[in-house]
């Protein structure tokens, strides 16, 4: 049987990818250092749905759903950020065969607060991904790691975003170059900086390691989670909240659906669904021994603009009727812009996506609607600026 | 009377930096946190002329050397990465016109020892880096930061190295973008990273920042500290020595030049004299606001084999015959590369540079005759690897 590490298990993504792949026949390790919950307690916002403990989350898992003893889940409290020689004791218990890798800060707003919130952000993530590969190197060098990074780490060039890697000519000479970034956050930072001390650790230690540059992700729930006491960490604030779970949110809770200055800002989503199918798909096609392999991990792009004109028919269909507010955008960003980003290596592995349209808006509405009353409505404004 | 901040100042090249602008009218203010020195302790290493403590060098300077009130200089004992509120104090008390960055950990082979060096070589130069750009964006935005990051960023790319930035074209389309990176340890890694920040920095809020990709530092002094009781701190270890300060010592202490590998590693060079007329154009022709200039600091570029060769042969003229060793290459590098860096900006601002010949190498061993006896010979072998 395989053994999966999987770190930030605890998060909107990390819980439900637990469970997919201790359903699927893996020996499934999940780890978070709670630090999500931490901010969110001090930043005064919550997710949707209010959760159990962590531990608890996966006790529940073990009793009333895992079918058979190997589909238990083992949890750990550890940060991997602080705690490196936990984490090698880990490393030695477990031996992972695979290890995938959400344990970061992952909120763009959040590292725009303020110094220490930037620093905090880059040290923690940077620190748990050079923790994490200096393991590897010790214990473990063939597994494979997969490595969660964003396409928010490419910002807006104008040109077509590659996979990872562009080939250049200059001057008449070609070489194929780590794909140059230009990320919109000290969050996005800090993702660029991970890959850079990625790849450099496959180029020199000859370690295996996917970076999945990941789009935007929306919806609430999976096949899974679902079901009672399994739901995952959804959230609608303007800290943790992705665009299209914040409209669907405020259109539910009576509230405008809020546009960030033009709205002609375009980005990469998918489905939470497709989110385990693309995890699924990188781990089943490895990186090679000393590869570096990136993989755009996202099903279709749009501009805000367009995600709150399909929020606003889908949920006129079920009889609300949001309006659609401009607001000054709060964040430093182009507001008119060249966007053609590739994801040609999930097609050819045979990816089938689902598409942002009104009826996996509704499925989502439907979802969330007997929780809407206790959305947090003074959350949804954002209160941090980026030029503050 | 403009005010310059020197943070680092206790180094190889920051020493020299503030006593020269000290001397040009510029009011200095030296900041260091005495890193490298707690370095060389743990590591049992020195430099080859014996220092006096930090302050002292600058009480040396200012009772002896400094001709009028407004040439002394001051010096704070303060870490920038640990203790951001002293050093937003020490910006609303000076609030410099100008500020020079030379303060980070600067050892490859340190950043590549283990995992606890690697993780604190890029916290500490991260977290620094940020910390003074959030000062510089708090009390005063327009300030021109000089960074010094190091050519070792660029790594051996296939292509032609440009200043910092790349036109290319690719699908048709056409972009200016970051020059890719292809750093080769963790310390020239955790430049990379600073780069990234602070070109977002520039990007985002406006500031004006010079970052100087700097070759590799040759030499023993500069007019000013070839001074009674100003030498530098100059280092022919395995650590913070490089190629030629380390060759010219091991021919002056009777032992083997060793050369890494093959020795048709190229690298760019350039002499401490030209350090500081860089700095001075630097300084002299500022980033505009919200630019990001880059420059590469350097005068030529030579193969490990041409440099042992012209010091064995300089040192041959002065009655040393020392003999060239190959040793295996304790880093992974590439052996046989294409190198085609530019260094157009310093040229065209009128930089007249020293080269490397057998009188510029007899001179620095002339100069460091005096204290070859004190040379700890077991220093010189690597004892890092970059596999291990």
């Amino acid at each position: 049987m395989k053994r999966l590490l999987v770190l930030g298990a605890d998060g909107y993504l990390g819980f439900p990818v637990s469970l997919y792949f201790a359903s699927k026949g893996w020996s499934v390790h999940a780890v978070d250092n709670l630090s999500k919950r931490h901010i969110e307690n001090i930043e005064d916002i919550a997710p949707l749905i209010n959760l159990p403990a962590f531990k608890d989350r996966f006790f529940e898992w073990n009793e009333n759903y895992a079918r058979k003893d190997s589909e238990k889940i083992k949890s750990y409290i550890l940060d991997i950020a602080t705690n490196n020689r936990q984490l090698y004791k880990l490393f030695e218990e477990i031996n992972p065969d695979a290890i995938i890798h959400f344990a970061e800060q992952p909120s763009a707003p959040y590292s725009m607060k303020g110094r220490s919130e930037a620093v905090n952000t880059q040290v923690n993530n940077i620190t748990g991904t050079l923790n994490l590969i200096f393991a590897i190197k010790k214990f473990n060098p063939s597994c494979h790691l997969v490595k969660l990074g964003t396409m928010g780490e490419y910002g807006t060039p104008n040109i077509d975003i590659e996979e990872g890697w562009l080939n250049i000519n200059h001057n008449n000479r070609n070489d194929r170059v780590l794909f140059p970034k230009k990320p919109g956050s000290f969050y996005h930072l800090s993702k660029v900086h991970d890959s850079n001390n990625l790849e450099y650790s496959c180029r020199t230690w000859g370690l295996r390691i996917t970076d999945l540059n990941q789009g935007i992700v929306y919806g609430s729930h999976t096949e899974i989670t679902k079901n009672n006491n399994l739901h995952t960490s959804f959230h609608y604030d303007s800290i943790f909240g992705t665009a299209i779970n914040r409209f669907i949110s405020q259109g539910l809770s009576g509230n405008p659906i809020t546009i960030y200055g033009t709205g002609n800002q375009t980005r990469a989503y998918l489905h939470i669904d497709d989110v385990i199918k693309c995890i699924d798909i990188a781990l089943n096609n490895p990186a090679k021994e000393g590869e570096f392999k990136v993989r755009n991990q996202f099903t279709e792009f749009k501009s805000i603009n367009e995600l709150a004109s399909i929020v606003h028919d889908a949920l006129l269909e079920i009889d609300y009727s949001p309006e659609i507010k401009r607001i000054e955008n709060p964040r430093v960003e182009e507001d008119s812009h060249y966007y053609n980003p590739k994801n040609k290596s999930f097609l050819d592995l045979g990816l089938k996506a689902k598409n942002i349209n009104k009826n996996v808006i509704i499925d989502i509405a439907k979802y969330l609607e007997p929780y809407a009353k206790s959305i947090r409505e003074y959350s949804f404004m954002p209160n941090i600026k980026w030029k503050n």
